[in-house]
């Protein structure tokens, strides 16, 4: 049993060397936001930035703008100032295309330097429990290959050392789950990847900005992620590819559009690769969404990762702890490791009506979201989320379930 | 020689019934801007619905947003509001990711389409001239693929018919140059690529907007093209991709993303594509930037696309006629067809220093823009260009050349 109070809370947080950051988001009145890691809160300064664009850089510099306000660099600059978040060095990272179309680029270069290297590699490594468009894309992409490969879809994190064996290409794995918060260990992965002759692949959809990554420590081959989530770049903004300059000059994937192109404005009728991480690059940007990523990523610099992670494995251990002292007796599962170096920034509890708690949730403030099966997720970014917002959550959560005050008839949506 | 005055123009103006469009656009003072058909001006529009986006939508009920303000139906809703524009149908277009991965999508399911019928065809017939970005995923995609497909590059429409052989699998073709301005006869092609037993592929990134389209009328396989051009989407604005409803039960490719998927939020870790149109769907889109092309097709709501057609051919001729008048005696040479049928909205002429004589000219606030070899390019968008700007951009044109005002030793850089 739990002795915390909101008094307590309320301490923690005047203490807490974070608060301050919390002015930098426009959070609505009345709402208590656990779903950062679905959609990031807006930072103040992508209003102001969203109307320089569209007013004065598309509006008054039209055509000049790609140069003068430097729209073709922004995949570079963003990926420069993203990768201190992931242990990427300066021209290893681009902001560009979807998760999705990035997880295709690198996992369609990884399997050709594998053909190259040994052919008899025919498998994909990942999990069943994998967000979903992974698969669908390593699907994709293996079938109109049509040259035998095939995915292994593991039930467990424990079966991946056996999956991963003497015919296995490719480990391609989601390094935080997003329905569980299971924090896979790269470093020993990739590891283990690496001994049986395997490149690894890395999502960090739910990692980068919540978590500490260091891709260069763990010597991983290849990571994709996402920016709307805890980097807070806007609903959809560009994600990122991160290819290390040791696989650079090998990389290659059959997207290749005309801003991977050497010179592009040559206009020649051929493809030439251009250098570097230019070559994860397909065709133009959505400039508007992708400058509002910058605002995001500003405010990372004001802090650390360390003390970012500080501040989040508290708050998940404080809403762990209060969930199960105050809601007890109530069946709610706890599906988040309790280990805090097999955590993200996520806690997830099952309720066999998770979906209409949730909506409860929504309606009365606390918005957090549903996963299937059963699983109610809330996400805890630090930049914003007081330790006085996790009391006040579980006592609505609690009150909910006291009351049974939800509907198990409700109609489902949908929100990603 | 012509006896057209700026007086004639001023009293063109006066009679337009498209002139009161102008208002719908803000165009900076002092600028001639003759380069919408590389990035299209910025709809007045656009500025409140980004504020309110990122405001409201993302800012005040974030998560939530993907349903209440209807992002996850952007994209078929704005494919829509595209359709009649290209003669497209309801349900047939959907507004997202770049053109360059548009094409891959359609490229790929055609050549799929043609290996079920007759595997024997192999070869993709374009142009030389086509815009680099279309051959270069062509490229990508047939490497990858690496079934022995070859693309065959004509270097002239005329060359089209004795190439579209028993082997070809897709005729795949930008129906505007984006250098020249030629226009092909889509309709016309459409029925030789059918006779030989191809599939036709469409790239309407100089059309959409600018001159009619009637995809269905001309009985074509797939299409894609560009947002931001003469549709005013804003910089980067996601691509759309034209399946007919035809082709649609058949309609596959390897970028298999979740919002393709029959049911993205059942979370299951199989790809079972969705039905129609989503198929061409991929990843979770630019949310910001995907709305604000919805400010550019409301404005052309408001007139018909032969209206359009009829001034842009008037500011076409125009020009030309002033140009060839006033600035005869320079070395000036017209690579856009005279004749109306072959013509797009824009006109090019080459100049042994186009690039230096353009720089001149956006220096002297006339907006066009530079495409190798020596061609300078002159869009003409009938929503907002006047009579008088053509006098008065043929005016400077004709000052810097009989100055000799340009520097030849210029830097060169480059915009899109």
């Amino acid at each position: 049993m739990t002795t915390t109070t909101r008094e307590d809370c309320l301490a923690l947080d005047r203490a807490d060397p974070l608060a301050p950051l919390r002015d930098a988001f426009d959070l609505p009145q009345g709402v208590i936001y656990l779903d950062g890691n679905s959609l990031g809160a807006r930072p103040r300064a992508a209003l102001e930035r969203a109307a320089a664009v569209v007013a004065r850089e598309w509006g008054q510099d039209l055509i000049r703008s790609w140069n003068t306000a430097g729209w073709f660099d922004l995949p570079g600059r963003l990926g420069d100032r993203l990768a201190p978040l992931i242990g990427a060095r300066q021209g290893e990272v681009v902001v560009t295309d979807s998760t999705s179309l990035n997880l295709f680029k690198v996992l369609a270069s990884a399997l050709a330097m594998q053909e190259r290297a040994d052919p008899r590699r025919r498998v994909i490594v990942t999990e069943r429990s994998n967000f979903p468009t992974d698969i669908y894309m390593a699907e994709g992409l293996t079938a109109w290959l049509d040259r035998g490969y095939r995915l292994l879809l593991v039930d467990s994190p424990d079966e991946l050392p056996a999956a991963i064996g003497a015919d296995c290409a490719v480990l391609m794995l989601t390094h935080v789950n997003y329905r569980t918060g299971y924090m896979h260990d790269m470093a020993a992965l990739t590891r283990l990847a690496h001994e049986r002759g395997a490149l690894a692949v890395w999502d960090l959809a739910h990692s980068a900005g919540a978590v500490p990554v260091d891709l260069h420590a763990a010597n991983a081959d290849f990571a994709v992620g996402c920016t709307y989530k805890y980097l807070n770049g806007g609903p959809g903004a560009p994600a990122f590819a991160w290819v290390p300059q040791r696989h650079q000059a090998a990389f290659s994937h059959p997207l290749s559009g005309w801003w991977s192109h050497a010179s592009p404005f040559a206009m020649a009728p051929g493809f030439a690769p251009g250098e570097g991480i230019k070559r994860a690059l397909c065709g133009t940007q959505p400039v508007v969404s992708l400058a509002l990523v910058e605002c995001g990523l500003e405010i990372f610099e004001r802090t650390s990762i360390e003390a970012l992670r500080a501040k989040s494995l508290a708050l998940t251990d404080l809403f762990i702890d209060l969930v199960e002292a105050r809601c007890a007796g109530h069946p709610l599962e706890l599906v988040t490791p309790r280990a805090p170096d097999r955590r993200g920034s996520q806690v997830s509890f099952t309720h066999p009506h998770g979906y209409a708690v949730m909506q409860s949730l929504i309606a009365r403030g606390v918005i957090g979201d549903y996963r299937e099966p059963r699983i109610m997720r809330f996400g805890f970014t630090p930049l914003y989320t007081r330790f006085a917002d996790v009391w006040d959550a579980v006592a609505i959560l609690k009150d909910i379930l006291d009351r049974q005050a939800y509907d198990i008839t409700a109609a489902r949506g949908a929100v990603t």
